[in-house]
């Protein structure tokens, strides 16, 4: 810490994201990345014509992509907007939405990001615990008079609300923002797009960086009424108003033309996951029932941080929270087949 | 604006970016880009294997360009701070160092972001005047007790500060941050980004989207002393870790290594400014000492809002900012010698 650092940030403790060690090659399952390349089309894009046109700035409206996405989701254009990667549109939406009158709530267990925002910009924040068997329950959430923050799936839980037990909370804080953050509604899900245009409180957020393979690319977007998104470019034009580089506006463009290339691969890893899970509860393990891209497990002797430091010696990346009620706990990405059998392999191993 | 924005942003006004129509083709004169595509090594690596990459998150460190930058600079990697365009990290600087006790201050005409960062995070400003003939009068910032904001060369009048100026605003302020934002100095003015060593409280902020051509891969870093940096990416992993993508990492690393191809393309441009400088003062306007990759223009007839109308229906786009003491001036980008000799061409149309 400097000594011009503000006095108001000296406390704040910023989030750790998952490992990304550049030492060696790792079968990486810590960040729930997709374990395939992005689809035929993107690549192809990408090694084209856009980038010689580098030298200029990208639209910043991204009205190409914008008006894709509206017509993939069947919004309007005016109800899309575009973040560089989720993050970006949840740390605007804290800062849109939030303040010291107007507070917010979200689940113990959750994306870690969550209470990181809501220190950064000094706004009070009511932390739910989950249930005992770590669902969120929808009846903590209604009448709350806050603005609400709640990933569905769940991270790093795998678990799901309905969309009707959203529909409860979306209804009984009709004064206040509900976020849903969607980033991992396509393994298995039940999204809340198609009711932004009933409640004008609703912002879904998405992501391209886990169905869409690309993480690496950075690109989110949120869905929602004209008026938060508008809300929305304003802090973005407050800030960055060039904030997705012109390669991934043209990619986000391409994939949602390859729309069965994404799908054949989200298939893929909801099989890899009953599969994933089936053999580690074989092997003893509670697993919840996830309906992501990732798997929520605990092995009655192999505990979390053993269980990931063991692992990680044997090239095998996994995440581990050192955080109260979890920290048993361990969050693993379901992969390929291939990977996944490597990962029981050396479970196995472990346990013999 | 919706009923959900926090009222403390209701009346903020963000920034304005230059105009990126897509409609037709103009000669683009209007927000500073080179007219040259990235090297030709950058090109190359686009096209190659990082793309099929782009499953995977960025390192969030981006640890192998940091270290080009830090060799590159003859600085050491913790000297160096990355960010998605350099607006991004001026936005960061502004939270991290200035608060209602740590005020800023900056010229009343430079780059319009400024105000916009003191409004979003409620700094109060002290906005200082440019003297008579549209430069920065170091002696106005010295001992000032406040963060200091200085564009050096300063848009969008093109005139610099020297090195000691800067030194002596530092010396000066020694309990606060001065941040030189060197965008457009390696178009002939002097930085400071060997000073970094010397005094503590300097932050200098460059970017690739000017000299480098690359404002379409939204690329910019900072260089100051550890602690500074450290501040930095104490914002940066609180909002968004994965702040530069894959692709644009690479392109960075490798366009380092083509400084040869960058510097000829900076010597042309300013070979054109030289010309564009002269021809424009040949036909009566009043053109200030640009070190910048673009001019600031006043004609005694064909005032600024004028010129740039007309000039836009002969498909040529500059900028004009409707501002106080500024706005009978224009901005002009200097481009290639084909497109400033149909810059001249259009203007000889309109004074015929």
């Amino acid at each position: 810490m400097s000594r011009f650092l503000s006095s108001r940030l000296s406390a704040l403790e910023a989030y750790t994201p998952g490992e990304q060690p550049q030492d060696m090659a790792y079968i990486k399952l810590n960040t729930n990345e997709s374990p395939f390349p992005p689809s035929p089309g993107v690549l192809a894009a990408l090694n084209g014509q856009e980038a010689a046109r580098l030298n200029l700035y990208p639209d910043p409206a991204g009205a190409g992509l914008v008006e894709r996405l509206a017509q993939h989701y069947g919004v309007n254009p005016e109800n899309v907007f575009l973040g560089n990667g989720s993050d970006e549109i949840l740390s605007f939406a804290f800062m849109a939405f939030c303040d010291g009158e107007r507070h917010v709530a979200f689940p113990d267990i959750s994306y870690g990001f969550y209470p990181v925002y809501a220190q950064l910009y000094g706004i009070p924040a009511q932390v739910i615990p989950l249930a005992e068997d770590l669902s969120i329950r929808a009846e903590d959430y209604c009448g709350l008079q806050k603005n609400i923050v709640i990933a569905n799936p769940n991270a790093p839980t795998g678990l799901c609300l309905t969309r009707s037990e959203i529909e409860r909370i979306l209804r009984t804080n009709p004064g206040y923002v509900v976020l849903v953050d969607e980033a991992y509604v396509d393994f298995g899900g039940e999204s809340c797009a198609q009711l932004i245009n009933r409640y004008d409180n609703l912002l879904v957020v998405q992501t391209y960086s886990k169905s869409r393979s690309m993480a690496g690319a950075r690109l989110g977007f949120a869905l929602g009424e004209k008026a938060l998104i508008e809300d929305l470019n304003r802090i973005k034009f407050s800030i960055n108003p060039y904030n997705i580089n012109r390669l991934t506006l043209v990619a986000g463009e391409v994939a949602l033309e390859e729309q069965d290339y994404y799908d054949a691969r989200c298939k893929n890893i909801m099989e890899n996951r009953t599969y994933a899970t089936k053999e580690l509860r074989r092997r003893g393990f509670f697993v919840t029932d996830s309906r992501a891209n990732f798997l929520f497990a605990r092995h009655p002797v192999l505990l979390g941080r053993e269980l990931y430091s063991k692992l990680k010696k044997l090239g095998i990346l996994i995440r581990h929270f050192n955080k109260p009620r979890i920290s048993d706990y361990v969050r693993i990405t379901v992969g390929t087949r291939e990977q996944m059998d490597a990962l029981l392999r050396a479970i196995d191993q472990l346990l013999a």
